[in-house]
């Protein structure tokens, strides 16, 4: 008996592991969420188990079901498959999931997967590190957990760029924490809607724009230097499905 | 023509993508880092011209050299890999080479990979954010581009997990940095050398005993609350490969 928790990556099939794909095929049992896309899930065989726990954002009841869920089906099979969006480490709350199966004595591998938070600024031709322009990169939830959100006064800093997901919703107070932190209101900004499927859209705007801007989950916002990049690709995960 | 800018993961080559590996496979020439190793290398066909740009860090005239490879390959094959460790948009001057590219006329497109900042923190047991423990998470390089480095007091945020790739021979001054900065001497580190090879080992200590570790790169260093962590994960890939 075992559980992998694997990261199914951004969204396009192509951009799974070797490991991902393997475990997929030979799963007795796929324990996926709703942020892995239509094409990954058809590589699931026919007569595998498949549980979808898609689930609204924040409620926490359902993350213990699902605790209990991998915990029972990982003492009753050989290979369970909890397939993730992203990566699972990268707020994809893998690690409680890890916790709760060791501490019930279910043996647990990951297979780290490639997280939006890189790969959506990419495929919208924004790197997240560039000479000259960043020192580094931050990722970060804008979306409150239990009440309690990140303080954006305090991760302001024009040396390094950051990265926002699921910060859609609060963009305006986001800005406003930003500012007051010291970033320049004339920042650049990008923000990447759908990254890596068919209906990718980039919005540039500056930190001063961002709470007026028209856009939607699940959404990537890209704050710094390197938002104002274009590298110009021919093409992109997107354009490859459009 | 086109150039292909691809990731290559932390090293394991099961955690290469579907993507990658379709590449590597149909490339015309692959040029590739001294980062990527010896079992994603066996991946290209014996037909398949094959350069070694492994470059000492820290010589930009090798990167010229470089991009000037690009460029010329580029205009004479159909399909030009350009191997590179972890992601090409994270400390990988993927950026650099994409706008040479796109000055030169030459199509190019990327392939993200899985990041070592993530998976080499994660194959160690320890998740780069996690519930209570971490509010996002900063991934920053430790060693001084161009004279200069990033000043790590600016960074320090206890909120935050901050990972530091090429860090070891700096890390008097990092440890130093980040306690002035306000993290506790106490606050809790590891460092992950060789992450996902079969000689990787994980050390564990506290900010104020960084400065004294034996540690030599390649080594990832992760800072915060969840480098207490150990998930307990049955095996790793380092393990699989023993």
């Amino acid at each position: 008996m075992s559980v992998y928790l694997v990261g199914a990556g951004p969204g396009d099939v192509d951009l799974l592991t070797l490991r991902a794909a393997q475990l997929i095929n030979r799963a007795d049992v796929v324990i996926h969420d709703r942020l892995v896309g239509a094409d990954i899930l058809a590589l699931i065989p026919a007569t595998t188990l498949r549980i979808d726990v898609g689930k609204i954002p924040g409620t926490s009841h359902s993350q213990d079901a699902i605790n209990e869920l991998l915990v029972s089906f990982g003492r009753r099979f050989d290979c369970v498959v909890r397939l993730k969006g992203g990566d699972p480490f990268v707020f994809g709350r893998g690690g409680e999931e890890a916790l709760v199966l060791a501490e019930a004595g279910v043996p647990c591998d990951v297979v780290p997967g490639i997280s939006s938070a890189v790969a959506g600024p990419l495929l919208a031709g924004i790197p997240v590190t560039h000479r000259d322009a960043s020192h580094g990169v931050t990722v970060v939830t804008g979306h409150a957990h239990d009440g309690s959100a990140v303080d954006f006064s305090r991760i302001a800093n024009a040396d390094l760029t950051l990265v926002i997901l699921m910060g859609v919703a609060r963009r305006a107070i986001i800005a406003e924490q930003l500012m007051t932190g010291g970033l320049s209101s004339s920042t650049p900004l990008a923000v990447v809607e759908r990254a890596s499927r068919p209906d990718q859209r980039v919005v540039r705007a500056t930190l001063a724009e961002l709470g007026e801007l028209d856009v939607t989950n699940p959404a990537i916002i890209v704050v710094g230097a390197v938002a104002a990049l274009d590298l110009g690709l021919v093409s992109s995960y997107a354009v490859a499905y459009a």
